[in-house]
């Protein structure tokens, strides 16, 4: 892979044209850098299409003359994101290059509305690169959460599972390259065993092991993805491209971040049960004692306590 | 929409900004300029990713290490066209700015993989603009297909319709203005009358009424979109807008459009039957006996024999 | 169209056939019916895939063995629904048949995630039939939202708009009529007139003409489409169609139905600010004042109390 | 997965209800049955919505009264085939339950119109079972085509390839029992060992594991998949799958499934190139001549000769 690092080098290096679409500057610095992310992956902005300005642009093209009124950037971008007026989000468009561990690509993978390059191990070598947790984030299975982690391990236990996790990686790669019996110079390294097809070599290696792709997405999508992984249920190692991807976004466009952030990231849901408690709340019964004869779940109650920053009981 | 045009020229006078992104000199002419089509519509384009160096790029991320041999830019976008290995194409995005009848824009609105900010006639006002088509754009009805014009109208027959057509948009546009009643300052016209809602209003107006959008999709479906309405089969207003589209992609992709033109709008598709009877009148077998004799459809026979240049029989 | 309701007929007529598919007894009755919408359309059920269970056995695809504790079908559906797992209830399918009017379907049709096969004016002739409101649903714009409703008219008034919109329509079609130039046996009606192409004299329609489409969509993005449509900001007329698939949906899936109604029709979002204030309230600050100093616009102030049901102020 | 098992076996048992919905016999008889595929891999049918008469009745939609004239519903098929009218397609749905290779599974997955509920490691635990192809599909990298396979292995070979990948599957898959330490009842194997939380203990597995998946797709985007995966060119482990899937495919809809064959499966397509010289080699010049003093690339000459059936030069 170092030809496309090369490549990609020459990118940076090269001087500036002039053009009259929208501009960034903030995401033109960015542009083409590496930012990483765990312990061999990274995002980089490979490039963009519109601003907060696009945005607007998009809106008023529906809105027409009838939005006279809305002359304001920000407070327009605010009541598009408050009334999920999703389309002008749609008008913006950002592709980037990650580099990432396979288990995450089949999470990232599932959100369809993306468009995809990935590297073909069918075609290609994969390097020999694998994810090794930092100690800190090796921890044991929930017992609260079926899909989530509960106590960290001791450092003695992560050395353990840490050694395990290298051993088994270098020791399918090795088979890998074995199987896969190529020189530098894509001839034989052994020329009494054969060179075993890339496709079918692949499948030796461990979930670990990274890959890369080009990944390009609409703003709105963009939004959404980011809402899903950067949440705390999320699985750490996504959770941590996601909130790379976070910064780079608020740099693209800061007025619809930070909408984002007031309106989605940092707002929360009521059901009808929980709304009708609150409208109770309000009108003076005794919270604590609407919750607990509530029908809610325990899980819904214990939940509802935290979004309203009540003790728990 | 007046205040939307000053917006936008006001783009065309904009210094350049300096940027490291790819950038097509030939599209950045083209950029924000009116493209007229049909007697009111038209195309501009409003932004762009990438260029033809784009998809290279985006297919060597798949091909990685193992596409060394493929060295030339021409040859790998030809090879990725002829074996649509389409995602490559999905890594470019163009976002135009489109005006078009609505019974146009009923047809366009099929293809569901662009995004779409249309001019929305619950909020705005429609413009008192309606097509009518050219004089020798008229033609009766298809004798042969049941989705297509047949002879054209003489002159005198193609006034008469365009008489009607004319009075029926303008009596049904002054209705929906009767029924809005709002002046110049969005007050009563008549203080007597009420001001309907706009959005009831609208039902009103005919369907070659202009509407206006955002359309953005990427390079695949958009060649998609061409190759079906660029076709001779396809509505001719709405080729109008394939056509000059065709010259916007021609400018700002020339090496995929070549390839497209080679493989896709050129080429044509055999079926199992058509294909074995070429392989018999290569191998010495009279083609036209052939032909008679085979079990294709009297359609599928006269289609065949015009894609080989056989003369009519 | 004639026909088609003779083939539809003859289907409700059939004997049924045994399947091992689940099955939907409360929706097989609804099958084929047709379910009036408007003073033209309708909405009947085609075909289905899937019910309750079906929404349960895909979930426990996913979760495996690690499920065995959520052992009731109710509370893992509704499990689904508050945390916004959203694939389970993609793998449930319904068909709709769909009469409305033109300007209806235009909005309809953005919601991209869903098979389309409409009648077609290319290839047809649309059917002397359009959309007249009830005079109870005629009003005038809404002087505080852009795209709403106001004040109904008065009965005069009323009439006068039914007047002119049932005049207009009349005219148009005449029109259209007379350029298709068609009788009964597809033969000219006029030998001394051109037959138009239909896909030229379609033009000349009003937007309130009825069309008709074959809509198929599974259930999770069905409830996304009747979230919105059957908000009370939708317009009335896509409200209405709404209204009758959601009384279709409850028959298919009436736990799914429970769960949406409670965590998302029922439900309201609270933007960080919202969220700040409540929490505060019930800490013991007046929420009056809380509400009324805080950074929220007007209309958003407003509308806060008015989901927590506090008097105006 | 026992308990899956079970339930499904339970619904092979159940008594079948009566439905007036349309019902394919050949496909009530396969249904929930496992079609074996590879070593440890199935297909199974869940659920179908739709056949052959439902395509040509969301046609007959589309072309209302104006297609009285085809009136034959395998004529009308084939024609919408060969113009590639997909809608229709569309309108029917299938639903599959599929247990594949991780490795399998990550090519399959590209195919972004489908919905899945894939089985989720991070809730539950894989299951000890890895592909391990039959020696017969051994083969080298092939030294034409980048992405495919060449010569076979000797047995010898293959015995050694396979006891590689045997050996590392099975110590992966230790490791990561040992990592989980879990018993069956769900408590630590070892109370002195921590139970490492599923979503980390997963990438230690190899890419020949297998994982499971409900797969729900239209019949258009079904053909699409099996036009690509069917192809020789597709990797041998997907083609397995996609030939079981073409056999059901067949027993669902048999007239589209033919039609299929005549018109996508047995066709092929040419470039414009390729069509110039077959046009002038009809007319009398000499076909072998004309390929070799063409443009064509080498490649493209060779690959015309074969799709004519040309002696090889």
């Amino acid at each position: 892979m170092d030809d496309r690092q090369a490549q990609l080098d020459a990118l940076l290096a090269t001087p500036t044209t002039p053009t009259r679409r929208p501009t960034v500057p903030a995401l033109e610095e960015a542009l083409y850098r590496v930012h990483p992310v765990l312990d061999h992956g990274f995002v980089r902005v490979i490039d963009y299409m519109g601003d907060d300005a696009a945005i607007v642009q998009a809106a008023r093209v529906s809105y027409g003359v009838g939005t006279r009124s809305v002359n304001d950037d920000r407070g327009l971008i605010r009541y598009l994101m408050r009334h999920r007026h999703t389309t002008p989000f749609e008008m913006n468009e950002i592709k980037l290059h990650i580099k990432l561990p396979i288990f995450i690509a089949r999470q990232w993978i599932r959100h369809r509305t993306a468009n995809v390059n990935e590297y073909s191990a069918r075609y290609s070598i994969l390097d020999r690169e694998f994810y090794l947790p930092s100690p800190e984030h090796l921890a044991v299975q929930s017992s609260t959460n079926r899909q989530g982690r509960g106590d960290h391990l001791t450092p003695a236990q992560a050395a353990h599972v840490l050694h395990l996790l290298r051993r088994d990686a270098t020791a399918t790669y090795d088979t890998y390259q074995h199987l896969l019996n190529e020189d530098a110079a894509g001839n034989a390294a052994d020329p009494d065993r054969p060179m075993l097809a890339r496709e079918l070599a692949r499948m030796n290696l461990t979930l670990n092991t990274y890959t890369q792709w080009y990944w390009k997405i609409d703003l709105h999508n963009l939004l959404h993805f980011l809402s899903l992984r950067i949440d705390a249920h999320a699985q750490y190692e996504i959770r941590a491209y996601a909130q790379v991807m976070a910064d780079l976004t608020r740099a693209w466009v800061p007025l619809a971040w930070e909408a984002f952030e007031d309106y989605r990231l940092g707002g929360a849901t009521l059901s009808r049960h929980e709304l009708d408690i609150l409208q109770r709340a309000l009108a003076g019964e005794p919270v604590d004692a609407l919750i607990a004869n509530s029908r809610l779940s325990a899980r819904e109650k214990r939940e509802l306590r935290e979004k309203l920053k009540l003790p728990p009981t």
